[in-house]
């Protein structure tokens, strides 16, 4: 990483520079705490107070901070989204040489594109088919009959079962798990018995899929990912669940069997859908919410209930339990008082 | 997997045959994609549009969808149950061959079963015992002491501690810890002092376990998993608990130390009982709710809050930190009204 | 392990004894299952039924309990704590042999004291530090310069990835993952950007960590846990999160980003913490609760709603969403009655 200049930076991140276009940066840094020659970035107004004492060498802000600082500036109506940018570049390594770890246990009918890098102890099953740029992190146990796209990053002790398909520039975090049975079972007389799952599962490009989240297989369609999904960790996905493209899914959610989401949605941390539901595009559920029904209209969806002082919620929570009968004496009141009223008139 | 005629589905799956009992199917598709040569089933009403024109050699369905089809046809009162034992046994590959990957590390100590596969870089501790017909995939972690019965199958980077007892024909997904110490500290004035987790986990006959479950060892006895018990991916269960036979646990439900569950239970996605309860047999606990005391009465308990439009949501529930107050206005009402009432007559 | 006499014990657990110092115990076990030998304790009312005829050579109880007990007894204010500090010393092993598995895969460039134990097919990355007495699992991958303090063991298949610092005698239970990128994103006209993870994960000394737990690395600054945090299973702890010393989570919580809590907290089973918040010390949080806002009292808080059966809880919180609409309704009968009685007045 031998750096980028302010003026480099500018055909990156498509803002607009104030200052001088030599400075070079090699790094970035919180606001409060870049030196120089690193590139920070105010997106936040409760950090605006650093902004007058930041000894980074170029900040990255919208044109309405500019005047709270006189320093170098790439001025963007999105300072996140440049930070993003200008992050990516200035983070990129160069691409480790590929390399096959001699540990690694490779069935000898995976085929492997030249330049791959495959981790220690990893191990990679039959007919499965592994692009250029890839990386397999160490531990990580790949089933037979898959496919990892160009590109595609699996870090370590992931776990794919058979028949699992990512396209391009996927990034699968450690502990994740793809293509477990789903949860499936007829019922006999009170016992369970199983399905067989028959399905798989398919990520698009562009998909990343956070720790320990496991997406299972469908029980005979594939389970699907669209391009540009992402998903946080601990997130489950359950058997043939459809999620359109760049949907953003928060740690901790579950999604039920079955269930189709639409594109550009986004569910907050621990919510969940119900199975066999249908969301529109553009769908946005609230942390610890759960949708129960189709939702055909975009927006946002809420049935959080905040924390309050434990006193207070006890007081107020148990009047749930009593209010179908609050609502009829509320209704009886009503009639009541309108009897008064008329013999009074 | 040479197929299976008609015929010999209805020895496999109960079903009454009409039709020609020499067809032969190969596999299982779904209704709409089903090709000559495979088996379909029909169980939910919102597919029945697919029986006309499949072209499936051969559908399961009910008597009462009989009338709309006139194929080759498998009738049953529980379709879904019939297509699972046809499907688990047309999906029937030929046993694999017993192996054991060179590169799997066993403690000279374990005693192994002579025809059990043991996958690459699995790691087996000392004195475990492992029956006939057992599978370990690759990356497995199984620590000293443990008992893994006939037929039972660990998929990918399973981790079980020491001392951990699997019955026959379980089945644990990727990613699964069994045996991790249950969550028991004591307080010494603010900082936690570890209470040694000296039980263990035993799980009965025919258990499954999803992607990424995790089950505690007890505090001193073992947390017990009954025959037949599934359960569904990322779920959580604490030390000492038991679960009844033939229970099934939805992914993400999470149950806290020392609850004894019933049998025959089902808890849905996402819900959680607390901790030193006990259930009967036959409860049934709705998604994202929370049991809170004991439960002796079988049936469906319930706390799940339908998320709605947000703006209505923040407006209703807004009240209900005004529910107490509500309450105690209403009763007054009522008294006040009364008064006003008997006033007038 | 040789077994300690009752007259040890007082110097480990701090008990007062009543009985014969000499008495040896060798092992620990539940009051109504202990044998001659063996250490008991009596620390919840219901177990006082076991008392009078258990077989356990000491027990440990409160000053309250002794009447009904005449045996060796350790007597304590904190019975929970004086039988973890007893079995914790009882159930010592000796210090096993340190010992690397030919099968690990270590970097030339890692620095590994002298006596670590690391376990078989463990990976460990370049210029990481590994201290004394360290024990390092099967399967585990630990990335690049990372840290590892004195006396810290990580239980089989961990994935730590780089730059990622534990302090000592921490423990990390299997399937935990340290490290993974933060969930960060800029979005552009529909399409997620990835904001690059710079910073790291900082454990203090003597954190418990939990089975499948995750800890995601900082997105510039570090995730800091501080010393003498546990967390249970299937906890998840997002970027820049930071968690002050003594606190306690249960399984299934979730924290999201940048949120900090204090010292001596409790977040109970499945709580939930929104992102951005700060939390005071001693906040104690219910199970299933969600935490919306700053909270700057200690004190307990809860929005949990208990299961209740289902044909009522469908009734009662059908209501909820006409609870607007009542409180306007009691406001409008409020105001005719008053005009009704002043009338009449």
């Amino acid at each position: 990483m031998p750096g980028l200049t302010a003026g480099q930076l500018i055909q990156i991140t498509g803002a607009e520079l104030r200052g001088d276009a030599d400075c070079l940066v090699l790094g970035v840094a919180p606001l409060d705490q870049a030196v120089s020659g690193q590139l920070a970035f105010l997106h936040r107004p409760e950090f605006r107070c650093y902004l007058a004492h930041t000894r980074a060498s170029v900040v990255i802000l919208s044109p309405e901070e500019l005047p709270g600082y006189d320093g170098n500036a790439l001025v963007s109506d999105d300072p996140l989204l440049a930070y993003a940018r200008a992050a990516t570049a200035l983070s990129k390594s160069e691409q480790p040489m590929a390399s096959r770890h001699a540990s690694a246990v490779i069935d000898p009918a995976a085929q492997i594109a030249s330049n791959v890098t495959i981790g220690a102890n990893a191990v990679i099953g039959a007919r499965t088919v592994i692009a250029d740029q890839v990386v397999i992190g160490p531990n990580c146990t790949i089933g037979d009959d898959c496919v990892l796209g160009q590109g595609t990053v699996l870090h370590s002790n992931v776990a794919l079962y058979h028949s699992v398909v990512l396209g391009t520039d996927c990034i699968i975090h450690a502990g994740a798990v793809l293509g477990s049975d789903g949860f499936g079972f007829a019922n006999d007389r009170g016992s369970w018995v199983k399905i067989p799952q028959l399905g798989g599962v398919r990520l698009g490009n562009q998909v990343e899929v956070g720790a320990n989240t496991t997406i299972d297989r469908g029980a005979l369609n594939d389970t699907l990912v669209a391009d540009g999904v992402k998903l946080d960790n601990q997130v489950h996905v359950g058997h043939n669940v459809q999620i359109g493209e760049d949907t953003a899914i928060a740690a901790c959610a579950g999604i039920a069997g079955s269930t189709r989401i639409g594109k550009q949605c986004t569910l907050a941390g621990a919510s969940g859908l119900l199975g066999h539901l249908e969301l529109a595009d553009r769908v946005h559920v609230s942390a610890m919410s759960v949708v129960t029904r189709n939702l055909s209209q975009p927006g946002r969806y809420t049935s959080l209930l905040p924390a309050t002082p434990h006193a207070g919620w006890r007081k107020n929570f148990a009047r749930i339990g009593q209010l179908d009968r609050m609502a009829q004496r509320l209704r009886l009141l009503e009639k009541k008082l309108a009897q008064v009223i008329s013999q009074l008139n």
